[in-house]
């Protein structure tokens, strides 16, 4: 009933659609149909067959909720499985899970994979930091399953309690929810001498990650084309572009039963890096990590650019934690010394395009975050 | 090793120990024995079989870790589900659980049989009461998972927001973790039209629901005896009491692997009720509901009595919030009209034989809670 509305209001007549070759005919779905689908207005099964809901926003404005199948949640543990497949997590594994558990997905996507292979299980959750510290040393944690920022944090904390955070047991990391740099990861390494993976997934999709992985080798990430179909489409005008050509990503879901999303914008920019079989071995597409999300785009006098690509810059230095205020100008504040203010000017100019103003503030001066980081400011 | 040393330290041969007959010379395990093992000084099986841990007390002191193995989680899931069959709660219902997940085992152990029985859970969590009645009223929650005093805090928030409790669309309850009296219960079921079931259940036994269960008799509280040893000792000389008589619940659990304690202290304070097979038809030993915790006993001029005892004379006249203050006095503080303070005083001298310092103050005076209460300031 949802998508019949939707392709009636797009004129499109859905028995047009007879092959991938005019699939870009049909009309896109998005989070605001989503929000006016509240509570359950888009289920494509009877209510009896939902065995439990995750919810993505709802901080501000209508939440958007997300039904799961029991063959949903297969589907979500499943390819989570893939995940800690290709990172070698294993049965002798401690899995330390610090994302929230309840509505947010993140918590329980790890946890369910987790829980499956009969790893060492910390469901600790969001928050307190040092309590997280402490039980990684006391409990030997292996793996951090985390937002892509929260390690710096820990990386803090541990050293405030007297630990090298490199001494800490942790060999890998599986991180994600929010853009992070090339530049921040070589940080992450080396402030903790583990590896680190890039997990995709969002909540409308099916949680962290139900849409793809990345393989030790860093190719980009590896998109599971059995589960969904992964179009990039330029934002403004919705059509697909060549590949290589940066967009915004939409996905079509092939698997999922409760809420099988046709063309959805997710607002995540990235760029096919290349179809044919990885030398990794995995034989889907691969696109290239996640720049930045579309509402985080900033234009400045003509120059677009997101807070991944100062992160980059900035991290190159060793800064960790910064804020890009965008009012009429654009003000970057850090933690650092002031006297590397010139050269990173120089290669903002160099790289972006733009005259930042910069600001250095002493070491601990900006908030912390133990979720998502939030770096960017409007004015 | 741990009961080695502990058995040792009390001078007790295990070879001695050949029949239930001398049962009772085995020493209690404690609270703070387990403290003294942390983080994993008690397992008895190799690490490599532990798939979680859940946490104890932690927020002041050395936490208690509790360590599951698979077949642990089974026997979790298992008791829970013997709850859930009970209670009639089946693949039909909307289970909300509002116990925080993570490493406090409410949320859980709950989610552990929710999600066995493919019914459309909630997987909401602890705290912001608005989102929980608004996810009540727009999924259509039959089966609400709570902390017992978490309903009268719903029920408020519920009128706020314009709601009548008693048409909400929630038909049962399982309420824990906290001692709730029957007069309480009373209110509860009026004002949401619901049918309530105390669920009990320590971390130190594996969570909420393993250790039994509360028939729709009401008869008591159900023991699981195939799982549990449970004995009632008298918590100054360690003595098993006779049938009837109140004093500490003693826990041997029987099936589990990880953790299996011996005559462990739980401080909880219950009677036996009965042996023998239950009118509803269950087999096992029936117990009083639990009254309190030796750590909440209040001793006032000889008088021994619980925050229960108040709650009952104070929810008989429809109070719902309440605080007791004992400094060298005791001092009872409610919401509620002035008018009926002589009365309340009357029966407190009369059912517990004290003379109580009374003040009502106008509704909303007193913190309300979204996990335990605390009612119980000690000066």
């Amino acid at each position: 009933a949802f998508y019949r509305r939707i392709f009636k209001e797009n004129n499109v007549d859905p028995s047009s659609i007879k092959s991938l070759d005019n699939f870009n005919k049909i009309p896109f779905t998005t989070k605001q149909h989503l929000r006016q689908a509240y509570p359950l207005g888009i289920i494509c099964v009877p209510k009896e067959k939902i065995v439990r809901i995750q919810m993505s926003g709802g901080t501000t404005g209508q939440p958007v909720i997300v039904p799961y199948t029991r063959k949903d949640v297969e589907q979500w543990k499943k390819t989570m499985l893939r995940a800690f497949y290709i990172a070698e997590i294993t049965s002798k594994d401690v899995i330390q899970i610090t994302p929230a558990f309840g509505l947010w997905n993140g918590g329980f996507g790890f946890h369910f994979a987790a829980d499956a292979i009969d790893a060492f299980v910390i469901p600790i959750g969001a928050g307190n930091t040092r309590n997280q510290v402490r039980f990684m040393v006391d409990f030997g944690t292996t793996v951090l399953c985390a937002t892509a920022s929260y390690p710096l944090r820990i990386a803090e904390v541990a050293s405030e309690m007297g630990y090298d955070p490199s001494e800490l047991p942790v060999q890998k990391m599986l991180l994600g929810a929010e853009p992070w740099s090339d530049e921040m990861r070589k940080q992450i390494e080396r402030t903790f001498d583990a590896k680190t993976f890039d997990i995709p997934g969002l909540t409308e999709m099916g949680g962290v990650g139900t849409v793809g992985f990345e393989c030790p080798m860093r190719n980009g990430l590896h998109m599971w084309e059995d589960q969904y179909i992964v179009e990039i489409v330029d934002p403004e005008t919705g059509e697909v572009v060549d590949d290589g050509e940066e967009g915004e990503i939409v996905y079509t879901s092939l698997t999922r039963e409760a809420m099988p999303l046709i063309r959805y914008r997710s607002g995540e920019v990235s760029a096919v890096k290349y179809r044919e079989r990885s030398e990794c071995g995995i034989e889907h597409m691969t696109i290239k990590r996640i720049r930045g999300r579309t509402d985080d785009m900033i234009i400045y006098r003509g120059v677009k650019f997101y807070p991944y690509d100062v992160e980059q810059i900035l991290a190159s230095y060793g800064i960790k934690h910064y804020k890009i205020e965008v009012k009429k100008d654009i003000k970057i504040v850090f933690e650092g010394e002031n006297g590397i203010l010139p050269e990173i000017a120089k290669d903002i100019r160099e790289y972006l395009g733009f005259n930042p103003k910069l600001e250095a503030l002493p070491f601990g001066s900006l908030e912390r975050f133990e979720g998502k980081a939030k770096r960017l400011v409007r004015g």
